[in-house]
Order: C-alpha cells, then structure tokens, then sequence
C-alpha cells in the first residue's frame, strides 16, 4: 500500500524537489540561470523586475557565488512570512520588502 | 480569470494557511492542544512519540507559551533541510536530530 502524505508534507516535498529539479547536474548549489529559470517557471513576479540582483543580494548570495538551499530558503521563508502578516492582517505600515 | 498559482506559490500558501486554521479564535500564536491537533493531522509521527515536549522545545516554544508561526516555522524549516539532506544523499553520519 502506497504511504499517504499529508498536505503539509507534500508542501515540504514540492519545495525542496522544486529546488534539486531545477539542477542540470545534481550540485549541491544552482547556477544564476538555473535558479533564474526556477523562478520564471515558480515565482514568475519575481524575475519579471528589475531586482533580480537584489532578490539575490537579499537571499545572501554573493557575487559569482551559485545559489544554495540555504539561500533559496531564505526566500522561502520571506515569501511565507509575509503572507502570514498579510493573513494576519497586521499592518505592512512601512514595508521595505522587496520580495513582495 | 482566476490567476494561476505555481506549485512553489501552492506549497507556501499550504504552510502558512495549516497554521492559521490551526487557530480556533484567529490568535497570533497557537495553544499547545491546537498544534498537537495540526501535528495529529498533518506530521502525525512526531506526536505518536513521547517526544512532544522535545519538539516544542526544539521549536524554540517556552513553558507554558503558545507556538507561533516562527516557531513553526523553524519544524518546516527543519524538515525541510532533513529532506534536502536526503535527497542530496549526504551522510548523516551523526545525527542528533529529534524530528527525523
């Protein structure tokens, strides 16, 4: 019988297999374009500006340097952070966010 | 039109919107009983151990207080980077991780 993942799980699942798919060659880190077209195909906003030098300034990563999960979680946990706020209904009085 | 959300934006919006359904009266942080019901229903391995109080713990949750979302937010981001481990096939050679 096939295990049942929940719906939490499977979120946690299609994060971190969203990452390693976006890979050519299984490196722990992404190369700018392959994270690039990451973001086109799953946060199309994002790339579309731009910021695209700054989003990446804003995860941590450094000139030249590849982008890792680290790094890709950050945006991840930036992104969830601030839907939280806005679910919450708190107010983004003086938002400096670029992510949004 | 209704917009189209990726997989990536989905799997976000299913995290953050867990936890606020968690909340019966829409309060900041969760009751300790409320979470073990979101845990019951959607990470149900690590509720069935003695380890609940390890787990709060490990989330940074302190005696008596409620979880909030960043202290969900750290058992996701914990999850998450196991898997990622995992599926990098690196070596967990000693782990001393209670949410595995």
């Amino acid at each position: 019988m096939a295990t049942q993942y929940s719906d939490l799980e499977k979120a946690i699942n299609t994060l971190v297999t969203n990452f390693h798919a976006a890979s050519s060659d299984n490196q722990p880190t992404l190369k700018t374009d392959e994270f690039k077209n990451l973001l086109s195909s799953q946060l199309p906003t994002l790339v579309k500006s731009d910021h695209f030098g700054d989003v990446l300034k804003q995860m941590g990563v450094k000139e030249g340097e590849g982008v890792s999960f680290k790094n890709f979680w950050n945006l991840i946990q930036n992104l969830a952070t601030t839907q939280h706020g806005l679910l919450s209904h708190e107010k983004l009085s003086k938002c400096t966010c670029l992510l949004l």
